[in-house]
């Protein structure tokens, strides 16, 4: 087998290297204090600096969801998959918890009866929780826009929007769309974003909001 | 609310017009016919044509995978979010399954008492696995390297290894040892990968496998 030689294995030193390399290869940018733990989160989940120049923030987005989480707010995500990568054991610290109505069978039936999708049918639920929502849509933007929709009618008020829809059709046009709403969003503009972006937004705002804590 | 101009919403059609703008942006290069759906698919969940430079494929990786699929194989990811993103049902209705053992509390229990890390665990826990295992790390250097050491040992002998990791320590390390170990493989070198594409490059066999059934 071929020798390799590996830096430290420990899971906190990963990190900490790992944020050490990044910024010091951080190009120059104008985010906060606050915004910058959310920008470095991006680029750590996909090694990519494009995240640097495309991540856009309403100025007290990083704050109200802070905010919302340690008040124990529902986080929303699109898919399964950004389900998954949510710190969910620190969110339920704080009283919240997140979720994700796209397999639901019942969100199913109802999307092919109504003949929506099924991401538009989640949005629907989303809108329906009581208390705090962030929502974070890191694949459909369908789910963006009919979440765009919700709130336009006054039927969808959430403290902040994740919109990181990825892709080549209709996905800038959505990111627009929802920077042209009034509320609070944390944006990865143009055609890049992800599950894996949109779970990292949201951690990286349950880490600040925790003090790093993980567990 | 601002107007937009939306394409089609129906899913087949967004599918279709993405993958034709990938294929008349893809840059020139010398993939297979077999391999250009791989390639095509990670660039469709990223939006990053960088993957066209950085995937590597083993000769016969693909076709020794599609095999593996369609006689029924286990797909072993190294986080529930790479889980969350294969498409079960089809791999399924060939009689194979995905796992994850991340979170499983024996895992957690034996890593800690042992002083490795749960990645670790999990490999080997995929290496007692009866039948074809396709095995895919999108997140963990860590679970790969140790995937390498129980090959090494002749403990363990996947169909395929994915290697697609993320990040900025141990990263490119741990693919470039994969490269070493006369395995067939899929990688994404360099820095770049994760869940996503994991799950991506899962999905891109499957549905060769399936003749491009979703369902």
């Amino acid at each position: 087998m071929k020798d390799i030689q590996l830096k430290s294995a420990a899971p906190a030193d990963i990190e900490r290297l790992s944020m050490e390399t990044i910024a010091a290869e951080m190009p120059a940018n104008d985010f906060t204090a606050e915004q910058l733990p959310v920008v470095m989160r991006c680029v750590h989940t996909s090694a990519d600096f494009d995240y640097v120049k495309n991540l856009k923030f309403t100025e007290n987005a990083v704050k109200r969801a802070v905010e919302a989480i340690k008040g124990g707010c529902t986080v929303v995500t699109d898919t399964q998959m950004a389900y998954s990568g949510v710190n969910k054991r620190v969110l339920e610290r704080f009283g919240g918890k997140a979720v994700c109505f796209m397999s639901d069978p019942d969100v199913a039936a109802e999307a092919k009866k109504r003949g929506v999708t099924r991401a538009a049918v989640s949005m629907e639920r989303a809108a329906a929780i009581e208390g705090s929502v962030i929502l974070a849509v890191g694949n459909a933007p369908t789910a963006l826009v009919r979440a765009c929709e919700l709130m336009d009618e006054g039927r969808f008020s959430p403290v902040l929007v994740i919109g990181a829809p990825v892709g080549f059709v209709n996905v800038v046009e959505s990111k627009e769309l929802l920077c042209s709403m009034g509320c609070d969003y944390i944006a990865a503009m143009g055609r890049k974003g992800g599950s894996n972006i949109a779970a990292a937004i949201c951690n990286a705002l349950i880490y600040s909001a925790s003090g790093g804590a993980r567990e």
